[in-house]
């Protein structure tokens, strides 16, 4: 039944998708309406037709600029550098943050060859040198790839006169001692502050 | 960003996949060379346009017969009837059957309000009647639905004089008996066999 089959190697080419999912995966669509295969193929259609990087800050949209790039109201003097593009939903749904973004693409990561002419750090150093840029939040991941390319970012940026923050480390809120990892636990009590 | 809410949205209506892993496949698909999330859609649209229940046992397939009756072959005096026909593949991979199969379409679950017309009993029955099947073994999951099933259908297929078998329950291969559950284990026990 190749159809099938076809389905199912296309699906457990997903990450976390294997072939044995990707055919329950198949199955479940099989007992659906026909509607329902269909709406979901002209979606990956859609995505692959119109989503592409925004012109400012590499976030995925189907415009010239991104939502947040296009809105006036959101703090234009801050500037939150992640990795990815997904990183921006994270953020977004926390509702705290309410400057602007930039995406680097990914990581410094010399084993794999990425270095920072793979990322997108020529684009975001325009924008500090272009002026009315008073911070860059540093929000890569705290890996130990995350924290390299923070350092890399904050000696690149330091020349302009911008402030360099990084995000906090830290146990996470409603995790548990108990089953922190040591380095967490050395990184949260390194940034212990006063009580007050 | 509607394009990928959208994606998102309908890949969360698949099983097992909620909302975060959802946006994570959508972000994994934009990265990817948009040829794969074409591939993807062709193959979903394929199967929704050409799949269908086998005229003859209700296995899905593209054909008016599916492969396994189209196969002369095998075995037409033998029938294994399944709830799905995801159950077949399964049955396939181990390799040991060469009869034909019959797909219920379900289980008989009155708290469901699945009763024996919502199933293809009927042209089971009908497949047996029309003589030339020795034997049907009944393989439904070995759920009390399941058992439920299998002891409906047994009954029923009595009158046409062909044997009805139940397929075995016991420890799985390779399992741990110390980490079996006790139905399992009473099972395993009550359909011991005299070693020779």
């Amino acid at each position: 039944m190749s159809a099938i089959d076809d389905l199912a190697t296309e699906l457990s080419k997903l990450p976390g998708i294997g072939r044995k999912t990707a055919l329950r995966l198949t199955y479940h669509l099989l007992k659906q309406p026909a509607g329902q295969s269909r709406r979901l193929a002209e979606a990956l259609v859609t995505i692959a037709e119109r989503v592409h990087p925004c012109a400012r800050c590499h976030n995925l949209t189907e415009a010239e600029l991104c939502s947040i790039c296009a809105d006036g109201r959101r703090d234009e003097t801050v500037i939150c550098a992640v990795e990815e593009a997904s990183d921006i939903g994270a953020i977004e749904r926390a509702g705290e943050f309410r400057g602007k973004y930039h995406v680097l693409g990914g990581r410094l990561s010399p084993l794999d060859g990425v270095g920072p002419e793979d990322l997108t750090v020529t684009d975001l150093e325009a924008r500090v040198q272009s002026g009315g840029v008073r911070e860059v939040i540093i929000a890569t991941n705290p890996s130990i790839e995350g924290e390299a390319t923070a350092l890399y970012l904050q000696r690149r940026l330091a020349q302009y006169g911008v402030t360099v923050s990084r995000i906090a480390r830290g146990l996470p809120v409603g995790g548990d001692l108990e089953y922190a990892d040591g380095v967490t636990i050395a990184q949260a009590l390194a940034a212990r502050r006063v009580m007050q």
